[in-house]
């Protein structure tokens, strides 16, 4: 399936018939968001992903009862670094140069404003745009999703701060951004699927300059 | 090509070779963020494809200079509203409901939720949502580019305030957040082409709760 129908095809899918999607398909999806581009390439983000029954109805409580949570077959979770520290920036640049087999002083003096540019941020900053470079993954992994015909629900709908508790996130320095059920559509009971997908008016959303 | 094969072929191109991309494909990309999905449905940003050789020229030296943003075909820029004010979300929510068929009254108590909630955020914290549903089209856009073998630079470095102030953003309450040049490579001239393509290890990027 192409792009564009598989972006056609998908929809935020509000109710979900409990079917299981195979491992191979996670895999796949998670695979494509650890392939999204980041800023320097340091992917300051991670991917949870959640089977486990009882946890999805203890994440369920805290993401306003959304039947999708526990609906789902796998709960993806985007959790972006909670700063950038000089050890998390370093430790990603020596790990990058380990694997193209360059030495430590092939780049010295580039890593160094990487390291200066992002550990300059305040905290508040960082998470800012830790959570970007996740949004930007979080875009290519539902891509993916939809054109292996696979049904996600894209949500912003849920209390962050206590997800990262539940999940201890801070120890790991992550905070949760966004969430990804992974799942297919009940076809009878979903009122979203009978409605028109709609977007601004292609003239009014592109600006041209030619 | 599979997304997966797309997202190893791409990289984040240095070198572009100024051929051009013919305007189908552009067309295609462009349509990808289009239908990519934002928060309520929203989409609060747009799409700025630029061509015009002389404008090109006046971003780059917003642009330290960066020589895709000549070399390559044509420029995406990608804007996110500045605010959220109550006239643009409820004009897309009526719009929604008119494309749909529905009457004002069929969810006017969801839609002034929707509304308290995006209306309720400063114009900062509104720019900071407004640009992650950016990015997350932004990660749509440029998997497109990569399954239709279109080079793309994904860009955060460049002088944002300049740039808006060149295009007048702010007469359309856009802030620019992102650049995406399309074109080809340079196989011959690019250095990062030659350089291993590097992520954290899957098993660190991944947390598992089975």
């Amino acid at each position: 399936m192409s792009i564009k129908e598989a972006l056609n095809w998908r929809y935020a899918t509000k109710k979900m018939n409990g079917e299981q999607v195979p491992q191979e398909k996670v895999d796949q999806i998670v695979a494509a968001a650890h392939l999204a581009p980041t800023s320097y390439g340091i992917q300051p983000f991670r991917v949870i992903v959640v089977s486990d029954n009882e946890l999805k109805e203890k994440i369920k409580a805290v993401a306003y009862g959304q039947s999708q949570i526990t609906d789902c077959s796998h709960l993806l979770i985007f959790a972006a670094w909670d700063n950038y520290t000089e050890e998390r920036v370093k430790g990603m640049l020596a790990y990058t140069n380990a694997q193209r087999g360059l030495p430590e002083s092939a780049n010295a003096d580039y890593f160094n404003t990487i390291i200066t540019n992002l550990t300059s941020k305040t905290p508040e900053e960082s998470f800012v745009h830790t959570s970007k470079q996740a949004y930007l993954a979080f875009g290519v992994a539902l891509t993916e999703a939809a054109t292996l015909k696979v049904d996600a629900t894209p949500m912003e709908g849920f209390d962050a701060a206590k997800l990262d508790e539940l999940l201890d996130l801070k120890s790991l320095g992550l905070k949760s951004t966004t969430l990804l059920p992974l799942g297919h559509r009940d076809e009878e009971g979903d009122w979203l699927l009978k409605l028109k997908k709609v977007r601004t008016p292609l003239e009014d959303f592109v600006i041209e300059h030619k």
